[in-house]
């Protein structure tokens, strides 16, 4: 490691370009595995295993279990965020992106995005007894979506897209209630029921729509 | 065992009725190891630790894991009727039912009538990618909460309680998708969400009333 310093910044770059890449390679198969089998599921041993990589490096890369749960926990909203940025960047008004916001989750979900379905619902269930740094990485995450919602619920409101009485932080708890709903009955393999989560969301929307 | 007999039916009684109560005993413990941690965290020897029964006698009472797990999940389903029981009967309409079943939902969570709330939305996502046995007793009970749900409700329109054109499909499918978000929330310590859904479930209900 003696030549690694401050003057000899391309090899270090280079390095941490690897690191990255490698982070990232292992960060995939984490999420994979988390989102089927959960974060408790997620033990480096196998990590390493599905991964290809040995279990000293993931350990360099990433330190204890903890500090990969919650890695895993940043890598998967990163997936989610860059999974809707296209169709969120081309909606032309605030009520578009919440549209998108929610065909969106339905389609990541469908498309088996991850093999689990919807990660932060499937995962906050498991930590239910489990007080922590994790759980409250997911309950902070949660709440950020939450805000999200109403952000972009009040800004169509406020542009005169959907009516002014609508309350839309009820709004927001409702569409975020269907997809837990959504989430579980796709867990299960019931598949009617997550169309139906589907078109009731879009329905709340279309009632929502001033004009 | 060759003194038990069709001609020794007293004992075989007593016998049988001590089975059932070592059985009661173990399915407490199973169920609240299970709503806390999950039915994969339900293994015999921890169920034998905390039930302090020998892991022997849980293997002759239950058999293999499996069928324990299909157990817990039963009798959990017991434990949810039997606190909703006195109030089901004590409701004197159809629509009064519906109110029943609602609020007992959040008091069964609320109460902490098992550590991890909602037995079947937490162990419902745990099974997401575990096809089998054990997932389709969950689907197939979960299917049978939600034909309650569409058949009270239905005897609450055709009573005139509720409004002819509510869709009592979609009401059901609110009114679960309300306790799943609750649930999480739950879960993971948002007590204000949790209030939200409640709030939310008792006002769907006083719109759809009629009149």
């Amino acid at each position: 490691m003696s030549d690694v310093s401050e003057h000899d910044a391309p090899t270090e770059d280079r390095r941490r370009s690897r690191g990255d890449a490698s982070r990232a390679r292992v960060l995939e198969h984490a999420a994979a595995i988390a989102s089927a089998d959960g974060l408790e599921g997620l033990t480096i041993g196998r990590l390493a295993g599905e991964a290809g990589v040995a279990k000293s490096n993931i350990q360099v890369l990433f330190g204890d279990k903890q500090s990969l749960q919650l890695a895993t926990i940043d890598w998967v909203l990163q997936l989610v965020e860059a999974f809707n940025a296209p169709a969120l960047a081309a909606a032309t008004t605030p009520f578009e992106r919440v549209r998108v916001m929610v065909d969106g989750w339905f389609a990541f979900v469908e498309r088996r995005m991850l093999p689990g379905g919807c990660f932060m619902n499937g995962v906050s269930s498991e930590f239910r007894a489990r007080p922590g740094p994790v759980r409250d990485r997911l309950a902070e995450r949660r709440r950020a979506k939450r805000r999200r919602y109403v952000e972009a619920l009040a800004a169509a409101r406020d542009a005169g897209e959907i009516w002014p009485a609508i309350d839309v932080e009820n709004l927001a708890f409702e569409l975020l209630s269907y997809q837990a709903l959504a989430n579980v009955a796709f867990a299960i393999g019931d598949e009617a029921e997550f169309q139906r989560a589907r078109s009731i969301s879009a329905r709340r929307l279309d009632e929502a729509k001033a004009g």
